[in-house]
């Protein structure tokens, strides 16, 4: 009956699927889950620098769905931004009166809903400090650190994982101990099988963002809540695009 | 497949029942819902006194649905307090491993999520500074404000209905115009219906707090989301309790 | 000439009877002192949960108070409440025209006064985020940290005293040296003999909060000032109580 | 028993009289009470430039006070810093172990304690942005605003003095109905008469700063509280001063 | 001796023209100006959407400025992002070691230098909130406002000129009265004529975001300060970019 | 063609020659500096108490130079506080219209323009909590830490100085290893040589105030940008001064 789309703004095919997975394995049997990802841009977002590109790629991505003829009997209800990151989400608030989410916003909700004070780990330094930028925004400033694990983000599948689990372990560990942090919140999308990992070892909970984010915006699809269009998410003004953007620009 | 406490803190039974046909009429076909309230206690909560013995009587309803027989084998799996105050949230936390939310948290999440400044409206002025703490509380302060219609909970119903809806959407109407709210956020329970009806005629979001935090406790009772119970939420430490609250001593 | 009560939100009449001692040695010799606890509820406050059952203790007190005959000859000028989580303070400000003041707000005031960054130091894990949240409320979060020395407060009294002294010290100590604190704020009641010692040992200013309080409540009583009833401290609307709440019912 | 100096950072001494003879009024009976000003200066503090010439006046009072014979046998217990700007407390808290208290931080602490949202009003627009200052440094900013009546202090007396309080009390009634205050501070020295007619006029409690810091460094004297010289405060490090200020240099 | 590139995000080549025309009149002699524009995307930047794209324009100079033959001989000391919105900087940032601002910052950095408060006034109302939020990144959200004037940033050319200017002045004056701003910064690139006039009219300092920008890079390149590659900013990671963002991948 | 004055506001006759050949060493070939320093106070400014003498240093040496006939002929375009206290800034901007700046807020915004986080180190302790008030004054306390170096200014210059390095360096590392700073500030005056070898040895960006505040001002006053007189720092309002500050009193 309710319709999600889950969009991994990067180019890697393999986490597309993972996250779609994690996403059709949580929500309620009448939801359809469409993951997809853009046709050009980065393998993953490291930084404020890969995010500006993948921040289209989100952009055109939702530009198809909403254009899409099926829009018109069978509209989707809600989109997840796959990424950490939150990036492009409010660009996309602008394209769609769908609510959109992203992951680090939605997992800062459940974190806060179960303990007082949290902590994100994420792979790696250069992401901390968007991050801290997002926790400050979502004004989660006075109850989160962020800590990195300094592992790249690929590491965590292949001859690398165990050491990327353990380096990612001992920060969480060092959230608990030193930030008195009572819950963690994995700071990087695709990472569903070390949050029961790390559950289990550490006795706290593991908040995921696709978990989070997929289920948030279930919930709000289903209550027919539409992104407010009065103020900074109005539809983008009309206007000329030019050259390999043309066809992106805003219709009356 | 899931089991929701709905809590109303208060001893009005009409609107105990109020919010849980809303309850159920949003959650999931396999979604059980229980809607109860204390054996004691106030029939409203207006401010800081009123919430100081609807608190004990939330944690009455808690600690007896905790230790009935059928937590064995139907455990519940999310609390929602359903005041707009979030009276007793805190201690609540700490009486329970499953989940507690209150309306105002959950509905500044989700206002937050499809509008970038929002304005909650709430019937009696004396609750105008709590619901702001809860809002500095939550991390809202720099994008939601809050508005006083200046009529009580029960004005809402019966003869002076008509009158207490003007005057909410009055105040309704200042938030968009002169507070540049984008959503608004209806400070009080029980107003789904006022819900619907401001939505129509002000073409904004207007989040009623029972639908979010019955939506939200739902998702993460699914993904099976637990309180933390390593740092202020932790099992209340083993001590005598005297008097008529000598039930509520925390056991070992 | 003035009549401060200082009322202990927790059972132990042990405790009653020392912060009452306290508090006559350092009033000036027309101000009477009436130390009091309540008739039901914990033996300790040892976080959120026990604070939601002392905050009606605290009432039922300043009720009974408030309705006694030498009220009208001979009224209290204020009141303490004797407990670091200034349990039930906003409900109890609502109940009286007196001014009421918890120990955390009184000591962070004389902390401010005395030093330019400060710590609060409190037996139990489970009370620093609580008390952090008050730090927040009282406008001191830039300018206070809090730790907890990992005893219970019983601990101080008894066979584990000595280790329960030594524990508080350490972290005292660190709050020195690690987070730069020029002065110690004691985070529980009845702790002047510690108070003493420590500033002996330290050589920086300790603040009980029970001094603090008990001497800032006295000099307000002194200039008259009234709790405002313009707003969120208004005196409760008057409505039914029901059970054993009953008798809490506000008056018109 | 104890001796507090009120020191008026300006040269006007029949203010400096006035504040005297309001601290006389309202301390205990055996509470000394110095009052005294600059040889000095400016006339009055009206913003930042003349703040900084006061703030030397009061330095050469204190000096002068802590050298003097009489320290030896019967010390100062506390200073007031007769000044809603809290012209200097900074630099004296570093001149002396006794506490020092100004009129703004005062008030705020006992504005705080009687309602939960307040405001400063004052006579200048030029002290407003200081003062606001001052509110932010002292943790109020979420609870306090600052307006001005237009006028200057010394309309307060003769010819003007009733047209400055009509504008005054305007201002007063602006708080209370448009910002929702529910107390005024008075934002400057020696308003006691007028701080009395207007809590009979609006009803609501006025706090008067010179009162509100006498009674609360009076009973920080009476506790034995020091200024800790553990960082901030420390006395200032030895040094050559010059020419006019050669005799404020800092003694080993 | 110093080469400053001023980059327009969007696609107007007159606007392009206009700033660099006043960039050239404000550098010293032996300043380089080099003003560029993107060769795609939109043709103005109006709200989050448009920013978007702009960004990855933005990028494109950037890259190929720094891949220039002339870099080696005579590379650019300092990149000004010639928009309001700062759009693209923390991403261009990344990808040069050059500093590179936007207007926003270096305006609020003189507004901030010249009164105590201060207002932004820009065109759309689209963009207040984003501009909130670069406000809150800054630092200056306790003394900054943001009103818009209700048109759009083409309205300050040709016809409907005259009434956007007076559109605007009218918000400019209401900041002075109402919010008390002492200096009114332009939020909107490409207003050198209308500042004069504003200042003129108003009598108080009117910031040019494109003013500001261009002098303090000059300062700054003047200083060889160079953007820190040790965090935040550090060189996008190595990987690969796809489809039309192929030629934007980060090189070892 | 334009006139810069750096006055240092304590008396170390060398230091004012250091920083005046600093200053000429960075501005353009047709700006003048003067640089001075007070006739009377103290020798350094280490904290609050020598803050409050050197600010009228400082005013001493403004008024004769606002006051001198070649103001009418050749007028200072903009004055730098040489003092990383900021000391007296606020007064000095009351005396005069030409912009005013301090070392502090122009190295703050220099950072912040090449990093996102980053760090101060200062000499002394004493100083720590000075500076992190201005940090938080100037917006910045989310992403700049304080550390000092436990050493005195003099410690610089002879026997001492190689050690007094070697501690500078070390709180440095400390800041870039456990604060994550990615840029460090030199949080006192006069350490250009400094500047460059700690930029050699860390390779990160490290700012000196004295450069930083010298090119902002001078980039302020090509513009020709003046204090706001409409509020905060309007002209002190005329009124008597006596004793040996009568030569300061406002005029009309």
């Amino acid at each position: 009956m309710s319709k999600i789309a889950v969009i991994n703004p990067n180019m890697s095919a393999g986490f597309t699927k993972k996250v779609g997975d994690q996403a059709k394995k949580i929500v309620a049997p009448n939801t359809d889950i469409i993951a997809l990802n853009p046709q050009f841009g980065p393998d993953s977002i490291e930084g404020y620098y890969d995010e500006a590109f993948a921040s289209v790629g989100l952009l055109s991505v939702i530009r198809d769905l909403e254009a899409a003829p099926e829009q018109a009997v069978d509209p989707i209800g809600g989109y997840v931004v796959a990424c950490f990151d939150d990036t492009g989400v409010d660009a996309a608030r602008c394209l769609s009166s769908a609510p959109v989410l992203g992951l680090c916003e939605a997992a800062l909700r459940m974190a806060a809903a179960v303990s007082s004070r949290f902590a994100i780990v994420t792979p790696m330094a250069v992401s901390v400090r968007p991050l801290e930028h997002l926790v400050a925004k979502y004004g989660a400033a006075s109850q989160c650190v962020v800590r990195s694990a300094g592992v790249r983000t690929l590491d965590f599948e292949g001859a690398n994982a165990s050491a990327a689990y353990e380096a990612l372990k001992k920060q969480a560990e060092l959230c608990l101990t030193d930030d008195h942090a009572e819950a963690i919140v994995l700071g990087c999308a695709g990472m569903t099988d070390i949050a029961d990992r790390l559950a289990d070892e550490l006795g706290v909970p593991i908040i995921d963002g696709v978990s989070a984010a997929v289920k948030m915006i279930e919930a709000m699809a289903m209550l027919g809540l539409r992104t407010s269009k009065a103020g900074a998410y109005a539809n983008p003004p009309m206007k000329a695009y030019h050259g390999m953007f043309a066809g992106f620009a805003p219709q009356a």
